[in-house]
């Protein structure tokens, strides 16, 4: 753990969305890092005005390290290629957006930086500026040359990995191979040790099917491909307890010794962590050679610039990188 | 809604696991209709006397109707076919068991009984007795003439219904049809309206996909068979809104306007159901010309005779099949 103050790259993702409403808002505060904003200093300054929220923005030197104090904001100034208007998308500012991810990459891989938060992007519109981008996520593992990320949603009490995330219902059974959960379980277990600093994590896993399988009667897949998984894990020491039913695995039994909850895909783990977190859930990539958490919304551009935008998950993805940064061993 | 006392019919299920343990354990209290238990006297007597329970099994006459009273219960007589012995299954009362059912079930067709309410069977030792049998939903559907029957499960505030139940994940996006969800939802709004009283049912809708398939960008189904579906059954006056992504529908801004969550499979909807009710869900089968409640755990053969076992479950199977027969239209 560092004696000097945590640096933490933010990004407020699509100009036109609730991001920079939402670092605006936060930066109101005092918090125990330097927060250094990877943006336009002007859509901040001109979105402040319109909120009528006081904010200084300060040039962000590499040289200089100190703590944000409430109505303060460092800047890594990146310039936006066309005007921005809070609730239009503009393909204009697709490249501008990305650009702002690829800085921030750089700054966790080699200037110092503790972690980076995301705001939401708006992956249609930086598509149709002609720049292939299918997710913060992969653009970052490509960008650290990280060949297998791991998706975990994070809430008080609770934390949900997946083992496969944005693909039809119909490709799940397939995906769910022993090589990939042999991927996934080892990410989760080394991450957790490194970034969460939990010394031996327990990793629940839940069942592919109903009832996990009911040994065999509804569905193959626990006895054919999960379990021989997780017995070549436990032999290198891993410490696992499953296929549990996903419908009795987020009992509180189970949860107060589950340092995380492994679901084979995403409608099977995130509706009771998104019931349980009520909308304030941090999404935090796991594999990468840094730390990044991230807002679970998107970028509500009808809610940009009337200081209606809500700022829980922004703040809880703010905590939670710091709160990962104090823990990293 | 009738003036005399509702007489519910229960079925204690397998007479070696807990099913006897709890209706006797909840039948030390009073409560507002006649309880008639279709089982072995002497199994119940037996138990009891383990239990350390005082009871009165008084034989049902069908003239008779009065409420229950604490201690007391009124038995419809069922022979075992061999001694039971709490903790050890055994196949040669396998016929015993789905008798117990067949009467039940004949006492909701032509005697005039306002619910069924049935305790945890053992699926695998009725087979192994050489009576082939899939679960009492099933087997009720089929005596009683039903073609199509919906699983739902409720809890306090949440109704969660299926549109596919115990079948392996691989085969669900296949089996979302247009025809099906016609069929499930047209039953979960008449039994609604008949059975819970409820004039216009608000139902919610989750998509198949992540997300609800993102616009077609996660998964087709959605645009190809459940916007459809759901256009048709618009047009016959049924109040239904989505499909809605399965980790936003379970929000509070949701939940309350829904009289029901229609999940697409099993582990979409009731991880979030039994961590909201703690256990202590009650398994209700729409469809059938009576109402059928169910405690949602199994035989728990470890607990029979300890005074271990939990009637949670059972005591709201019970509640809601009272509650259930009062509003019944």
């Amino acid at each position: 753990m560092s004696t000097k103050p945590l640096k933490i790259a933010v990004t407020p993702g699509e100009p036109a969305g609730i991001g920079p409403d939402l670092i605006l808002q936060l930066a109101q505060q005092a918090w125990d890092a330097q927060l250094v904003v990877f943006a336009d200093q002007a859509v901040l300054a001109q979105r402040a005005e319109q909120l009528g929220l006081s904010i200084t923005l300060t040039p962000y030197e590499n040289t200089e390290t100190r703590l944000q104090t409430p109505g303060e904001l460092f800047i890594r100034q990146i310039d936006t290629d066309a005007p921005v208007q809070p609730g239009t998308l503009d393909s204009a500012n697709g490249k501008y957006v990305v650009e702002t991810l690829r800085q921030a990459c750089q700054a966790n891989m080699e200037e110092g930086f503790d972690a980076v938060v995301t705001g939401p992007v708006h992956k249609g519109i930086i598509n149709e500026a002609g720049v292939s981008f299918s997710g913060h996520t992969e653009f970052f593992a490509y960008q650290s040359n990280t060949i297998d990320v791991v998706m975990l949603l994070a809430t008080e009490g609770l934390n949900v990995a997946l083992a496969t995330t944005h693909i039809p219902l119909e490709y799940v059974a397939k995906a769910i191979t022993e090589e990939r959960l042999h991927r996934v379980i080892r990410i989760i277990d080394a991450d957790l040790k490194q970034k969460f600093g939990i010394a031996s994590p327990h990793i629940y896993v839940c069942g592919l099917n109903p009832h996990a399988g009911e040994n065999g009667h509804i569905g193959k897949e626990e006895l054919l491909t999960i379990i021989p998984a997780l017995e070549t894990l436990r032999e290198e020491g891993i410490n696992l307890t499953g296929p549990l039913p996903a419908d009795t695995i987020f009992q509180p039994k189970y949860l107060e010794n589950a340092d995380v909850v492994l679901a084979m895909y995403h409608d099977q783990g995130l509706p009771v962590l998104k019931f349980k977190g009520f909308g304030a859930a941090v999404n935090i990539t796991l594999g990468l050679p840094f730390i990044r958490t991230s807002v679970d919304h998107g970028t509500a551009t009808d809610l940009a610039g009337t200081g209606q935008a809500d700022a829980g998950s922004f703040r809880k993805a703010l905590e939670k990188a710091i709160e990962l940064a104090n823990s990293h061993l």
